[in-house]
């Protein structure tokens, strides 16, 4: 099973909803490329690869929506839904990076009829889909090699199949490691405030039987200094040019801690996350996000009414932090500036 | 209100049962010394030196419990006591020093009715007490020096009036920075896993008025980064002779993270926490608890069936990450191992 798909016959998207599980395995159907911004933006999906292929899907929507008469105002059409897209999670460039390819697909297409350009933009975001996939894998092979023959791996957030289309980025390695042979054990940071390593990691770790325990990310740095940790493993939500990483909040304290332990320390990223046109992490738009992720948990209530919250979703980790950055065009080492700059240019020779 | 008291009309110990709090403040009774050995472990009281003060009522309790003919009878029965207060949460010294320190006054008493040594005792549990709130004046007299004119301070877990009998170690050095005219805003860290600061620092600072907002642990880093901390507050379960500190899980990734970032962090404890028998850090014992901490809150149940879980209690950072330790003999610098030994020295002198 996918993390999303199109469903050909009901002509509509499915996701699983990830904020039912690990409790609840449900599925929900989008027919509006609106709700699949709503979705975005309440996490029914999560994880830059995943809300890339949500935001190609959202604009296959629109295009299926749209009451165009002729191209040129189809594209227009289509111009609509990418902004609402784009504004879902602001983060993450995965999606404007989806969401634009699939517009650039429409925009260069010499068809002039409305229905043939609408199966062209649904084809393109069926292929953001799949190729996430095969780059994932991509991923993982390269990533396997970093990974010592016996390796505790922390990870931090969720960025395993349910991030993505499938396999993962940090977690495929993961997975590509064990396919090789290693005996692989994951430490799963819970990462409040919505806990998407104790709902999201752990849950699909559990499923394939991979070996993974449960901290709370406070207990990162103790496992660190005494040893417990081999390899820290992280996504991305945005690389800028110059190799800073945004990422899940808490990326940030869990790298410079690795690094203080000498332990290596890798975002895994494909390459339709970095941002050639940001120059530094500190130009990457942090998302803030509600009250009730800190102040509430399930319903339950923690800490006293009207307490004033401060809940930035993502940190930005400056590139001195990281040892490498593993991508599906292969690892990029400092100077990030040059290896960024090629992975994403072989990415880009490769889709052409 | 203090968090734990003796009612003499009742000859029982009394404290605010913090597992209620923010939602209810209720008030637990105690007349049996193996109770308040219980209420330690399950944190019905908890922070070092509000566990001391827990420690030595307890002594009191057992005292005025033993059908101990004699005095010597009567030690006997409190050397029990003490293995069995000791014992309820292994991490804290302070426990271990205020058991000490009544017991220590029970068998050098002169006296041979067991009835006036029982009262001895009493009065003894209730000097520790008065002490501690005293203690906590004097830190937070030296510890306002070190915090700037207009401060925002970040603080993990509760070491406030919570922590205490009263006015608290960190949070006492930001109510006498606030005394002394300082303006004090305190970034409370949830702590997970049992959300100490969520619950109970947010509580306490609120009721006050003080300014504060609550973040996830996890936002600590970002807003390091970002130039939005000016010094880092957090207390000690105890403190070995070197100076490396154990507290609450995660204070070693946040004392990392601060130097990292230039910002001066400072443990808040009192001599009572020094324990210059252990030469270094990795000497102190760490408690880990259960598995539900991590993986369910307050009933809801946030990770898969079955999940394994780590769950450390404590963690130990290295002296090299402390710009000093704040105590009620002064602040002491490095190298920590003289300047600890000072501060011990002139409190005992100060008790004898």
């Amino acid at each position: 099973m996918r993390t999303i798909w199109w469903d050909s016959a009901a002509r509509c998207v499915k996701m699983i909803d990830q904020r039912k599980l690990p409790l609840a395995l449900e599925i929900a159907e989008y027919t509006d490329y609106r709700a699949v911004a709503e979705a975005i933006s309440t996490m029914v999906i999560r994880g830059a690869p995943a809300i890339g292929a949500a935001g190609g899907y959202g604009m296959a929507l629109a295009a299926l929506q749209s009451q165009a008469r002729g191209t040129v105002e189809l594209v227009s059409d289509l111009e609509v839904a990418k902004a609402v897209l784009d504004a879902a999670r602001p983060t993450a460039v995965n999606l404007a990076w989806a969401t634009g390819r699939v517009l650039r697909k429409a925009r260069d297409s010499k068809r002039s009829e409305v229905p043939a350009v609408a199966d062209i933009v649904l084809g393109e975001a069926e292929r953001i889909a799949d190729e996430d996939v095969e780059i994932n894998r991509r991923m993982g092979a390269h990533g396997a090699t970093i990974v010592p023959q016996v390796a505790n791996i922390l990870h931090h957030c969720n960025m395993g199949t349910l991030a993505t289309v499938d396999y993962g980025t940090a977690l495929g390695v993961v997975r590509a490691a064990i396919e090789v042979g290693k005996r692989v054990h994951v430490w799963v940071d819970e990462t409040r405030p919505r806990l998407q390593g104790a709902r999201l990691s752990a849950w699909e770790l559990m499923r394939e039987g991979i070996p993974m325990t449960l901290i709370a990310d406070n207990a990162a740095g103790h496992l660190m200094r005494t040893g417990k940790v081999n390899v820290v493993l992280f996504g991305a939500d945005r690389v800028a040019a110059n190799g800073d990483v945004a990422n899940k909040i808490g990326t940030y304290k869990l790298a410079i801690c690795a690094q203080e332990n000498g332990i290596p320390r890798y975002s895994v990223a494909p390459t339709s996350t970095i941002d050639l046109s940001l120059p530094e992490g500190d130009a990457i738009p942090i998302e803030e996000r509600g009250w009730e992720e800190v102040a509430a948990f399930g319903g339950t209530q923690v800490a006293p009414d009207d307490v004033p919250v401060y809940n930035p979703a993502f940190d930005v980790t400056p590139h001195r932090y990281l040892t490498g950055i593993i991508t599906e065009e292969g690892i990029c080492y400092p100077p990030f500036v040059e290896s960024l700059w090629q992975a994403k240019e072989r990415a880009e020779q490769r889709i052409a």
